[in-house]
């Protein structure tokens, strides 16, 4: 499909065939950028090797990673010449965990790091002062972190380096993602899932991932699969994944200078191919067979190659600190001076310390940095979206309970027309559910994104398609990450349980968002809205294993400048609640609301008071008339069990009409906190007016009942709340059934309530007596209905609404 | 390689050939499973159709999936004629979500079923009964479960049957795990990182595992990756994972009884093959390459070709139930009684309703029917440790913080020598980091277990090898599960942080083993121990990313009688809680200690004593002498916040010594909880005894502080419990500095007590100010020193030691 131009043509083959002077600066970026890698692992003196290297100038502990960075820091190289002679944007996405160093020192001899941290100058005390940051306490770590210019992807937890690449892309059609896939994290489940992105990327719409699998054949300890399969496999398996795989091998200099330089060359010739001729109307429509590198070169190639006549350049020995002991053992010494020597420092650095300009020449002008390239900080590149009025996609709620609708529809809806609206940022990603989420409105505006074969029977599948559907919560989340990394929105919706699946993601993003918070230069960028549907309390026909309201947990662990979690109780709430989230920056907006048909209880302009305020009385719902001093506080977070507890309310106004009950129901949950501890905690004021100080509390909760304890600790008199919530008591059945088993029914909070009030009128013996019967009648009914649970469904949820 | 017997020839011969009755018993087997299948799904009265379908003999609520399990069926029938004709042992895995009905019917075939759960019979009377309880309240969900004979692989969270496979099979050399593969699951992360379980599999000492990949070409509503790739693709992918592929598609019959019978034929041969020849001897030792069947089917196969004029067969549309509506559309229950009939369920079940021999003629005998396999209820075959005497390895301890030890050392050594004792039933799995974790002394005894190519510089990597290590938490994690469900023992050893990962498997084997305590016929499996090291507080080189203690938050969601969370303070205490642990059965253990040099509290004896109450005062740290009434109570659970606890004591006691201190250690984190909530919960009297009822506790955690607010829940005035922990703030630093910045160092917990303190001596007051100099002085101290670490750590962690 070549409809190269002529210049195009020339430019390829000098692309493809570097210079001598080309080579000799290539080589000097990277033996400077091996220089300082070795010198943040090992200096805290001397930095430009000015004297004879002596005890004191070692670090008195020696941390850090070597074993990747020489690749990582040679592909960058190569890179940033392809970026000068073409004019390509591109980003650099370090797989390998602990390449950090490598990556640091790109940032600095690009100038990119001294421009954002100024107390490290290109000068002989900035040096110094790279060097010693490195590994130290107030340093940076020893990986690709959020502090690294440049970075979208923190190199700590392993196998995600693809996702985020193709993330970045997506309707991002002039980027190019260098992905450098280690092949430690090669072996991961994450990393192995992600090849398929290609199978679902769009050259005429999205931009390109360009991964280099990099072969160094160890990881910390031991061999790699990857490494020591047959060559043949290796290329069979990328082949199968969809790739055309170039490979390069060897360690040999110039060598692999030129063989390398040809590969990328190679591999960018055919990426322009593919992309011109999507973008030019001349494509089939079929998949392109996209470009891959496997890159071969020993770990810690350059290193020292037999330390104490033991191997270690080229073996899992080099992964970290190839010469220990530096200090003390005048041999080691010896031999990291002639390994920081080999590199020819007084080359590479003028007498002031900075990188001279044969150095320099290798970096790519301005923002074509890789280390300062806006997509890399994508919140100067966000855009808001273009947002309809919520408002317009209302239920129409006469009085509550009254109407039944499915409330993620409303959002579908919504997101239908965000779609229309932003045909450049926004998408929604999901495990092939967003019809059995009810989102499928989307639909009408959006295919889902596949690059493989269709078939007629195929409904809102192409390759124009935008609705990210795989079944991986892996490659959903991590696709999301990488879009909101660079700029763009959108949100990821998946069944409540599953999504335990992808929590080390959640956690990581949001330990990402946490750290970026803190970095002036950071940009906010668009948060991570994750939406759960098919909740613990409603999986019908799925079993135990579809119950788990474990995200919320795992969410509540992050700091508060981070973590949001939401519990609208009906369409309005959710939608008002979406609206924010679609608006906010840089955080993690967890919200949980299922997506069958159930009760809606406010209008739209009480559902925007209520969520804005985050709780609230829910007055007609309670017996206490707004006195100050009611019998007892029924509370709930959560769509089924706020029904429970406006139903026990309910019960309780008909048969013990003398007591006065506070409903409160609560959207944002972390307003329960403590102010001090997160910036949506209610003042106390708010706090006692909504659920007193003394008063005993019957809290029903979606999740499991230690979260609402772990989260009004420190609340006055915090052992007063008794909380229902799931307690591991799960299986196939209705939701009524499901609040009977986890002790959270309608019953179980009258009786509660009934315990635990300050006062009880005449009747309340009566009235336990009548719930226990209830309750034995329900279990009844199971046994004998088996079958039937739809006569059970609408007998449990049903009677009491009509009357509401 | 083959070295096969002319009789062995016979057998594979016929295997390939069936005849013309052993077709007709396949097929009738397989009529009888899809009937039975679509009978779950459809009926509530009139199972064996007697007499012409009717409204009321349909569901109120059709919930179910057909999509997958005809496929599902007709393997099974196949695999039961297999085992037939040649005795093989086999296990069936269905890696499809949602082929429950299938396997529940294949069970019920093989009599397993009505043996089990003896109110189901196989007569007209079970058969209803198998029908009403399907997706019903009390009954059983839509996937495989817990409550399926035969099953050690729950269809819920996809991802894992290749996992479970493999680690079924380990050490398990006569056992074959037929394991099929969904396309839908294909798409997960976990699964395309599991295909290399070959890279690890030894022929000569493992049993083997045959991956059938069905690809029926949708989920639940797109089209899947792998069934639209190029058929090239998908052979190069499964080569490149380094397997024989074997194909067979189609629909047509009886042809595709013949092709599959071949097929499978030919994979067991194969597998004969490499097992004989390298049990033989004549093994070159070089990985061998195992078959694999892709099977091409379409989904709903023999199900309705189409619906109101759409096609639903070989669609997504099949996925669920094709037919809706079937009580009010008379047109459908037409097309239903069709379908049912075509299985002509007249000459598959007798008069009474139990199925006639042409069917059971396909059952294998007694155990050997895959539903009734031992090694799927691997609590009949558990065969206890024989564990040598933990105490043997004890750190000698002449008092408290004289000695430093890594305590996981120790622990190496105890399982170096149950490696020795236990060469067929016990395996380490790790991801890398056995050395990394001082757990290396294992490799004194056995190699890390590696199939490809090892080099001369490899150390401890060998076939023979049976330390599991791969760069993935995901294989580790869900080869131990296998293992454990087959009645193995083992111990998942990983960096805390990244035990996030694999949590979502966490849950789901929690949740496996809470569901399989309350079934009577599963015999209790060894536990699933989890050792979780390079904890949040120390991480030297390694950033924010690696630090997280979130796997204990997710644990504490599991039920009282799975769930237990160890926080040993020191290798004594850590043997025991290990050898208790390794002794258990059906329990998710987890383990939380370091692996850096630590203090030593506890002489063997006392940890003995310790570790089996759970929680002590430590009297020998504090100054209350034993008195009932000690002005605050100083509690922590995990080690360095330990060492901070018993530093504030020593502070507390040299420069506040009427300040009566009580310390309490907790080591059992579930003895906080009350007993109605725990088993190991303490008595309310213990609880007053350790944490009295009204002095204030303040509570250094090595977690989230939340957990154990949530926790102590429901103790005597819980709000007295000030709880430090990990607040989310991380860096590269010092473990002293982490407590710092988490506000839980020494000098917090003396500031936290004195404001807490029920009664407060003179110099109170300067102490405060003392404490708030010294975290200035190590602020200043951070800030200059940079790199000098370990001098920090030195100054932090050693000037009180010396004194203890």
């Amino acid at each position: 499909m070549s409809i190269a131009t002529s210049v195009d043509e020339d430019l390829r083959h000098a692309l493809a065939h570097p210079d001598d002077s080309e080579v000799a600066g290539l080589d000097a970026w990277w033996r400077a950028n091996n220089y300082l890698t070795i010198g943040q692992i090992y200096l805290r003196a001397n930095p430009l090797l000015r004297e004879p290297l002596a005890p004191g100038h070692i670090k008195p502990r020696l941390l850090g990673h070597w074993g990747t960075s020489p690749g990582l820091s040679f592909v960058y190289a190569h890179v940033s010449r392809l970026i000068r002679r073409t004019g390509q944007q591109a980003i650099y996405l370090a797989g390998p965990g602990h390449g950090g160093p490598a990556l640091v020192a790109a940032g600095y001899l690009e100038g990119t790091y001294s421009a954002t941290y100024p107390a490290v100058p290109q000068d002989e005390n900035g040096m110094l002062r790279l060097f010693r940051q490195f590994s130290s306490p107030g340093g940076i770590p020893s990986h690709v972190s959020v502090t690294t210019p440049g970075s979208i992807h923190e190199g700590g937890e392993l196998g995600y380096v693809l996702v985020h690449a193709f993330g970045a892309v997506m309707d991002n059609p002039d980027l190019l993602a260098i992905a450098v896939v280690g092949d430690g994290e090669a072996e991961t489940g994450p990393l192995e899932g992600s090849w398929k992105g290609v199978s679902f990327l769009n050259p005429a719409r999205d931009g390109a991932v360009l991964p280099i699998l990099h072969l160094n054949g160890a990881k910390i300890a031991g061999p790699t699969v990857l490494a020591r399969k047959d060559p043949d496999e290796v290329r069979a398996l990328l082949h199968g994944h969809g790739y055309d795989v170039i490979e390069v091998a060897g360690d040999d200099l110039p060598g692999m200078h030129h063989r390398f330089a040809a590969a990328l060359a190679q591999a960018w010739g055919r990426i322009r191919d593919i992309q011109r001729a999507a973008r030019s109307g001349s494509w089939d429509g079929s998949r392109p067979r996209w470009p891959l590198i496997v890159l071969r070169t020993p770990k810690g190639w350059t290193g020292p190659e037999s330390v104490d006549g033991v191997t270690v350049t080229g073996t899992w020995r080099s992964h970290q600190v190839p010469l220990s002991g530096v200090r003390d053992n005048p041999a080691h010494l010896e031999l990291l001076e002639k390994w920081l020597r080999s590199y020819r420092p007084e080359e590479l650095f003028d007498s002031a310390g900075a990188p001279v300009p044969l150095v320099t020449s290798v970096n790519p002008e301005g923002d074509l940095r890789m280390s300062a390239s806006p997509h890399a900080n994508g919140g100067v590149l966000t855009r808001d979206l273009d947002l309809p009025d919520f408002r317009d996609y209302a239920v129409d709620v006469d009085a509550p309970a009254r109407v039944r609708a499915e409330s993620t529809r409303k959002l579908g809806e919504l997101m239908r027309d965000v779609y229309t609206r932003n045909p450049d940022r926004f998408r929604l990603f999901c495990p092939d559910e967003t019809n059995s989420n009810r989102l499928g409105a989307v639909f009408e505006v959006s295919d889902r994104a596949f690059m493989e074969r269709t078939t007629a029977d195929d409904v809102a599948v192409s390759r124009d398609g935008r609705v990210m559907e795989v079944l991986s919560e892996h490659n959903c989340h991590g696709w999301l990450e990488g879009y909101t990394l660079t700029g763009r929105h959108g949100m990821f919706a998946t069944y409540e349980a599953f999504a335990m699946v992808s929590a080390s993601q959640t956690v990581q993003h949001g330990k990402w968002l946490q750290e970026a918070t803190r970095l002036p230069w950071r940009a906010r960028v668009p948060s991570l809205n994750v939406l759960l549907t098919s909740t613990a309390w409603r999986n019908d026909h799925n079993g135990f294993s579809h119950q788990g309201p474990g995200l919320i947990q795992v969410v509540l662990t992050q700091r508060g400048d981070v973590a949001r979690v939401y519990l609208p109780p009906d369409a309005n709430c959710l939608l008002s609640v979406a609206d924010h989230c679609l608006r906010s920056r840089s955080y993690i907006n967890l919200i949980v609301i299922d997506k069958q048909p159930q009760l809606q209880w406010l209008t739209m302009d009480e559902a925007i008071a209520h969520t804005a305020r985050g709780a609230g009385v829910w007055e007609w719902a309670g017996t206490d008339d707004g006195s100050t001093d009611p019998d007892i506080v029924l509370a709930c977070a959560g769509d089924v069990v706020t029904m429970e507890t406006v139903a026990a309310a309910q019960i309780l106004r008909e048969r013990l009409p003398a007591l006065k009950v506070r409903v409160v129901n609560v959207v944002d949950l972390m307003t329960l906190v403590r102010p001090k501890d997160h910036p949506h905690g209610m003042s106390p004021t708010l706090f006692t007016e909504l659920f007193t100080d003394s008063v005993d509390v019957v809290f029903a909760f979606h999740g499991y009942p230690g979260a609402i304890h772990q989260l009004v600790h420190g609340r006055p008199d915090a052992d007063r709340f008794r909380v229902r919530g799931f307690i591991e008591e799960g299986t196939t059945t209705t939701p009524f059934d499901m609040t009977v088993r986890n002790r959270a029914s309608r019953y179980h909070l009258v009786m509660d309530a009934i315990n635990n009030a300050r006062r009880l009128p005449r009747g309340a013996a009566d009235l336990k007596a009548w719930c226990e019967a209830q309750l034995a009648r329900h279990e009844q009914y199971v046994v004998e209905h088996l079958e039937d649970l739809p006569e059970v469904r609408d007998w449990a949820l049903g009677d009491w609404a009509t009357r509401g």
